[in-house]
């Protein structure tokens, strides 16, 4: 059944294979009046393309969005707003030496057994060539964010064990640039070379490593909804939902469960305007599902890049037992994390713009 | 908006509030012909209970289901059923002494912003007693699931730092048994010994403690949809809409952002009977967000009880500083993590039999 | 699958079976600060209950709503509302002498062949009891309604033939009052004396009537959204969805199918407060499926009660030829579309009360 | 919020405007392993395009579908199915010339109203070439049926008061070619003469002319949900969601409500195989929203075109009295009922598709 669409009132509905002619994205909901320009999503889109640092791969895509509908003179009318993403240097072939393998840590097996039929070029469906599309929507969702003085940042605080030290959360503006001005979107320089470092090894290794991404937000009091719809859970859904995620936490997150109440809690106190707030933030930014007003602070864990060099055992589609040996050529990222970064900081705006919409219905 | 309602096709909507005349849940999209008796559901409410262990919250909640409708010569008819389980033992008027004082690690204060408005009693529609109803939806799910051969277990693997040693996934029957045997749903005795003794001393100290659920099914391949509705993310969602949850993992979890792809990636292998199966199960069920016939496992992340005993510093509504000093007859779980297990078993044997459904949609 | 719900925001799942123990209906996505008392719901109620006049069937439901849940001090919470509706006066034992017989107009027949299980009581689910449910429901979209100023009145305009003459649509107050002085809903006097008398012999005839209900409401500019939720489309769903209908037509209906465009169309012109509006008003109050700020009108057919003394030639569940004789005690409405007119006026402010949230969310 | 979609397991969601570079929709919930050809696509759109006929619209629209993504061998992977139609022989500045006049009968007064931005080139997203996605959709939602023996038909049963004498529904498809060889979809040959002329007399007149539209499926017993997806609840809402259309009935219709219960109720009978079905078909086959296994048949009635080159009086957007004089060369279809046939088959299409793959989730 349909399961391709994401939001309730900022509904995006992505379509679109590795290797088909295109993919891209319907955004339905998006209220009309949004200045929206050709460039504000390919600014976005550059930031996820893979093959623009050494880090990640080197499959040009050169991702530039054609807009089909739902933006007139500039501004969005209410309209259902349709996005095109062309696939090029896509290298078809290269799949064709290995399509009768199923390739651990990849969907092929899942995808066979579901629906007896599989587009193998380059992952076909299951590729994390759609997260572009949820890239492209999420500029717009961020336009929108904007418009309501929301901000949100997401950077790379954990490769490969090695973690980035505390940062301040209080400049979401300035964490961003930081952000932005790595090729690994990790805000800290120190951290950043040790990352480096680690990923040109693993590369001559012809390995991968894992990493998570961290996400802020700083969001008004009052988004999310009861019960089921809590802000957590709508954000831990979304972050699943992204490609080689494993994990998902808010505010203390798992090390909450070693902590004790009176640790925990976060008692409330008065701002020095006089409004309330908390005085720390194990929470993460929501009580009840609720944002606080306080940062919204979540992270996001991602296994190694399921594509390696290394020669690994496996099974074919005809049941013999072979070995997967990915050719010299194979482009993959060395870290799916890095550039899962822009795609974390797509699904939160995505999740937020949604939210944001529907508290305009829970008061008379 | 609607939020109190889950799943797509096998939907429950709850309703109710700590301290009204009732709560209860209706499931719609329950197919025709399964057997099911008030027994069946009530069994699976006591597991929930409070007060049934010197660990859980005094508050004797005899919880005993009515079915409204639904359910006709005790097989369901294809009707929505609807399950009422009145509300008793309510203590209301202890609330009346802090009504108007922000509940640190609570949500009356994101309620009020939002609503302008708010049910105190008992946390209103923010308690955790919403989460009988879900109970109640759970063992009708778990019915449902019983007929495809479909089993799920929750139990607690982690509380205050103490952790259950690997068990084995392999027999869900018997790690049942040891769980339901054990007060606190601790599937381990010898850990379960050390676990009330920190508990114990946790609540001598007016204190409380956070801990960890893990749960287990045996799945056919194919489970989970693309690329919105893959099984973990709506694992996520499900587990992050249940109170006091903060993280949520899959398979290696965050300890996959420590590996290295090498070491992660699940070889593909033939099982005994000559299927495909992975060797290992880092991924822990899925791929792709589908089932792959390994045992699905995923771990939650519970903070500590926010109602604590000692006194605590806030802000009453009127913008005071004030002193929360709960009555020394407060009734609250020093762990809810371990009624959590049941909520997190029902939460997942609903996502479970949603998709399960879902998955007769997709071949022709 | 779910089936049992209606409306996106302000959204409504009902449950419950002619004789089971009750019927009730939870409203999902209310705003919070809605006065609401048990009186608004129940007079609602009252207008619909069978056997106030000697016209409707005179089964005796004493219906009086128990409110569960999502009203605190009078007023919404934001949290979802439950009315619980108790069956009493049912007679179960009635049914039990054609229970075999596949009975003509009714669902026995599609519900057995669709389910494989039937609660044939009263009809079941199928039947016109689960519509007190929506009146309920409706209760509390008018009242929501009422702070918009929208107003809405459903009446008899043709019963067996006989027609109402064009009724002043300008004052909707008016019209109600009428509507609600006359035991069949029939806001003219003379045209009520006509109907009564043809009611009256044909229920000695043992057989029953069909007829028309018209809707009105007054609404500003601006409700109903493009493309697939037009208002019409959306009250088009809701009225089908009511028991017995079969047929719904928008402003000039089918009568358009016979005119000439420069007929049809609705010039603009300025009324008299200088603001844009239609000279006429043909297209009953929308245009693009938005509301153009003229009355809304809409018609709705029902056939003739399915329930009838007279003998009726049917098959039973073995399939042997039969006749389906009704007890002399049998209590059926000699013409559903006068109870049908409360069920009108109810689906219609739960189609309005949805859309006036919606519109929140259009612009910026 | 997301009003462009369409269905709940099959589901469609359209984009794009009359005066765009293309339309487009995305088709999520197809089933895997349906044969799709690019073909089977450009057939069904053939037989909406204007100006194949004297008596549509003359602008050429050559739409051939581009498919983006979901085929993959000819067949269907599971994943969604994006088309994609590029706009052609557009004629943007002809709408210069009135953009500043409410249209009667048009939705530039309510967009504008609502939205407060308007693409008004060629009417933008209230355009009638939407409705163009929904017949691409429409011939998978047909191979889908196809697949279950089920077909549907819809042709031209009035024009301008004009009617077709009653049709043998049993061969549907003789029906279909009788209809697709007119070149107004009128399946008989004296009545499309009289409507032909009764069209080229109003063509002269510079005004328009409304219809009905007759849709007949054959179904099996089941396909339908109560109580809010009754089929014809679905039907009334895809119908009334068609530009231009006014009303819709079932079986008798509007006609029930003049008739007493012992004529409209369809007796059970045995047909020569033995197998229980409705003597008569008043019904138009459901009982209780649920399909009977007669044949389901259905009306829906369209107002005549708006756009007429008659002159006629209207207030601009700076609110003065003004004529709207449509230029010479503006074209339009003299009556959209007939390629509306088109639509109403493709609406019923993806509402029938819906509910087969709903029905195989009522039973265990």
């Amino acid at each position: 059944m349909a399961s391709n669409f994401f939001g309730e009132i900022f509904r995006i509905t992505t379509f679109g294979e590795s290797h088909g002619p295109a993919i891209g994205v319907v955004i339905d909901g998006c209220p009309a009046g949004l200045e929206i320009s050709k460039e504000d999503i390919d600014k976005e889109l550059a930031l996820r393309r893979p093959g623009n640092n050494p880090h990640t791969s080197p499959r040009k895509e050169e991702d530039s969005i054609q807009i089909l509908s739902g933006i007139f003179e500039r501004k969005t009318t209410g309209a259902p707003i349709a996005l095109l993403i062309k696939n090029q240097d896509a290298q078809p072939d290269q799949y064709e030496t290995f399509k009768n393998l199923y390739r651990p840590g990849h969907a092929n097996f899942t995808y066979l057994e579901k629906y007896g039929i599989f587009d193998y070029r380059g992952g076909g469906r299951s590729s994390a060539r759609e997260t572009a599309a949820r890239v492209a929507a999420g500029a717009i969702a961020k336009k929108l964010l904007a418009h309501f003085g929301i901000e949100c940042v997401a950077f790379v605080s954990e490769v490969g064990g090695i973690k980035i030290p505390p940062q301040d959360l209080s400049n979401i503006k300035e964490l961003k640039q930081k952000t932005h001005k790595s090729p690994i979107f990790c805000p800290d320089p120190t951290t950043e070379v040790l990352i480096l470092e680690k990923i040109e090894k693993v590369k001559l290794e012809n390995d991968s490593l894992g990493g998570i991404i961290t996400c802020i937000a700083h969001l008004p009091v009052g988004l999310g909804d009861p019960v089921y719809n809590k802000l957590e859970a709508l954000l831990a859904c979304a972050m699943l939902s992204i490609p080689a995620t494993k994990g998902f936490e808010i505010g203390s997150g798992f090390e909450a469960a070693r902590m004790k109440g009176s640790e925990h809690n976060d008692s409330f106190d008065l701002d020095i305007d006089g409004n309330v707030h908390t005085a720390t933030n194990h929470a993460g930014g929501t009580l009840g599902g609720i944002s606080t007003g306080s940062p919204l602070i979540f992270n996001v864990a991602f296994k190694p890049t399921s594509s390696i060099k290394k020669p690994q055992e496996t099974i074919s589609l005809d049941k013999e037992k072979s070995i997967l040996k990915l050719p010299d050529s194979a482009r993959h990222d060395p870290c799916v994390a890095i550039r899962g970064a822009s795609v974390v900081e797509a699904m939160a705006a995505l999740v937020l713009a949604d939210r944001v919409l529907a508290n305009r219905l829970v008061r008379l």
